[in-house]
């Protein structure tokens, strides 16, 4: 009996088919701390808890990406461990802070399926969440990848493109329980900016850039138990080059916007994200962002920001598409999210 | 007086030396972070608290080879300071779990020295043991070291050499004390194979490959103290190559065994072990294993798998030594050990 | 508005000027276990709980270096953000250790400025603080720096250069509350050397080498959310070198100085110091040390040594200045502080 998988094919995907992702992961102060040795994160609620408790919540949680990239990371045996390209996100939404301590699992559900025209490939769309200990869900998104088929032969299913939503509405964000931005200690946090000096369509470049090296892209991608061998295997590629996992750009992107949007301490929403080149070490890493909403929340002094995050190995800072409406090959990533930040 | 010490030469060790290794060192919830972002390591009993209690332990324990390096790395500046070569390792058992909060400290005692016939080196034996700060022994193992002679005209001492078992029997087995499998989550641990699936001979190609960056084994042999200098400093030879420690790249075969041996949740005897061939950064490491024996414990639910790990730098899976007995110079390493599986 | 903050420049400083820098930073078990995988620290009241325990301490502190690092950090962007060079320290004290759980945030106050003859820069003088969740100064120094003027037109303030001590004496030295070293166990600790073998004028070679990478001098100068530009992205020199934080510097040649030194536990003055030449990824640090003075302390079996500690890239060992005067270009570091160990 073969004892290693070869993974899921195209086939082996079909509308309401649950996966129970494996290996339960339990985070601690350790995951904690390499977050702030790999990327300069130093948004002040994610770094004291004395900053926390003063905000409402019990202690400092563990960045909002993290609790993303371990759902995402088990995953990928199931989901993507096939896949010729991640191709998008939607609806992602998180719901529950994550504190050491806490133990996290992830379930998925396949929502959609379509071939491609070419027979050799095709579309799956799951919506995937992460539970802690409590079976409390802490964060839930929908992701879809190209997945390759076992058999171009094999027929075509019924397709099932899911109906997602461009945005999520601020109305479906939701605020973790106690958040209070009332005495917010702007001083601490690093910037005076609150959610009424951001206007729509305002842009900020974050100035400062980070060279990466494969050292740090793998351990942080390993963190997460991502174990997709593209991220750790120089030979599986015929330039010899590891691709840079996209998540670890979308930590950097947005621990670098610190610099601008230092009071924009929390993540809730997920609309969209595309990783429109591919990454790799030696590259220098920048990033700007764009005000596209804002929104009043329903919690005391808490506003929310929905934000363009776009991460770039230079160029002109701003420039997200050519001419021709495609992404620029600067470009790494286009991300579409909510943030909370003090009114 | 000289403030550092040149280390011990063969003339230095007879048997019954006891050697009190310095520097405990208290392991925590840190380590742990660090041992999943340097190695792949995604068995579930290391992973997460829940899983390790569902298991009839209090949480989720070290895993087994950080106590081995812990236990190395301090035997270092007594042992191997001024080793040429780290010949092997034989009766090696893990008496109980390490867990957070821990503090480990290290005793050899020398078992045999035999002098070379060049007269200039000498093989020592040690049996090294580690406790924990109750007392408590929490590893053992034996291991052998090719080491310098202080003076070549010095007597060769009477040779000892001990009476070492090829292989440890199952009745040697520590299973921790209330471990059960009874209740034991296949599908979140990962795969579905149990002990009864594996057949002595069978082989498994664990398909993955890491390639290995001078930071990540640099800061994985610190976070052990082990200073051994051919480590860390690029000058100590003449090809300017940093040697890399032998044990990581055993955390890093073990962790990829993950994909076909996922059950396989706790090292529990070390048979034997060679380092066939160094191993330097920007080589890609894979591993396969073979089931050499299979043992029924006195544990609920809990049997034990006797394996052969080989990691290797790539060439064909399955071949481990040449037409002349010699190892195949794509191999860097031959582990024997017994692992506990659910029955 | 400009969300996004230039820094300020030398016009921006005047003596008697508070700054409250941002960010307030929980240290954990993470970022201990992350300064051990990051340098070759051994010492072993940092290193083991029960050992600080026999030495009257709660539990093992971080390195006493981490406090200084994390306070640094703290005040790069209010400080030296726009600094050309960093030019020196004065009267820094250790007044209580950093545990795990603790909080610590940082203030500084200016205390001298003087414009340089060019018109162009000046030097600022500023005596920073960290201080913990109580509200108690965990350690503080002075520092000055060059940093550039916003307007060479702009008018020079008249010139306050603050009276520094060259060196503390033992009497500003402050022992930790409850540190005891007459029960105090040499064989655990790694050396049998006691401060009465030390002697005055003596020199130790540390015989270690570490060749540093570019991934480890950036997680390490994260980890204390330092976020000076020439430390990450390669494009800020013309040469393409990421510039190695100094701390980087003095934490590995604190660590590599336990060879010699395994007994001098505590750093708790820092007299003063010189970035003497840059450090760059692919060097090989070594560090030697000279005894500089003795002291008794008021604490039981403690002892108190003044100790200069060099970091050069290599070259004869105890080099420090050429005929001419000055720093040999194989210096990287002249650390002069003060010590604590058994009597």
């Amino acid at each position: 009996m073969a004892k290693t998988s070869p993974g899921r094919f195209f086939e082996d995907y079909h509308p309401g088919l649950i996966l129970d992702h494996a290996v339960p992961r339990t985070v601690t102060e350790g995951e904690r701390a390499l977050y702030h040795a790999l990327y300069p994160a130093r948004h002040a609620l994610q770094s004291s808890d004395d900053f926390a408790r003063a905000c409402g919540l019990p202690r400092s949680p563990l960045d909002d990406l993290a609790a993303f990239h371990i759902v995402f990371g088990k995953t990928v045996p199931d989901v993507s461990i096939n896949a010729v390209a991640n191709l998008g996100y939607a609806e992602g939404r998180w719901l529950r802070p994550v504190y050491p301590g806490d133990t996290l699992r992830a379930r998925s559900e396949v929502i959609g399926v379509k071939q491609n025209s070419n027979g050799r490939t095709g579309i799956v769309w799951v919506r995937s969440r992460g539970e802690n200990q409590r079976g409390e869900t802490v964060m839930e998104y929908v992701r879809w990848v190209m997945v390759r088929k076992r058999d171009a032969a094999s027929p075509a299913p019924a397709p099932v493109v899911p109906d997602l939503r461009d945005a999520l509405s601020p109305s479906d964000l939701v605020v973790p329980e106690g958040l209070n931005f009332t005495n917010y200690d702007f001083a601490l946090a690093g910037e005076r900016h609150r959610w009424g000096d951001y206007e729509v369509g305002e842009r900020i470049d974050h100035v400062d850039g980070v060279t990466i090296e494969e050292a740090e892209h793998m351990m942080a991608t390993r963190l997460w138990q991502n174990t997709a061998k593209v991220h750790f295997d120089a030979t599986q590629r015929e330039d010899g080059k590891r691709l840079i996992y996209g998540g670890h750009v979308m930590s950097l992107a947005r621990a670098l916007s610190f610099n601008g949007l230092a009071n924009a301490q929390l993540v809730v929403g997920l609309n969209g994200g595309t990783h429109a080149n591919p990454c790799f070490a030696g590259e220098t890493v920048r990033a700007w962002s764009e005000v596209i909403d804002r929104a009043e929340m329903h919690a005391p002094g808490v506003g929310a920001l929905r934000l363009r995050l776009v991460a770039t190995t230079g160029g002109e800072p701003f420039v997200r598409k050519n001419q021709d409406g495609k992404f620029s090959p600067n470009v790494l990533l286009d991300l579409d999210y909510w943030a909370l930040i003090p009114r």
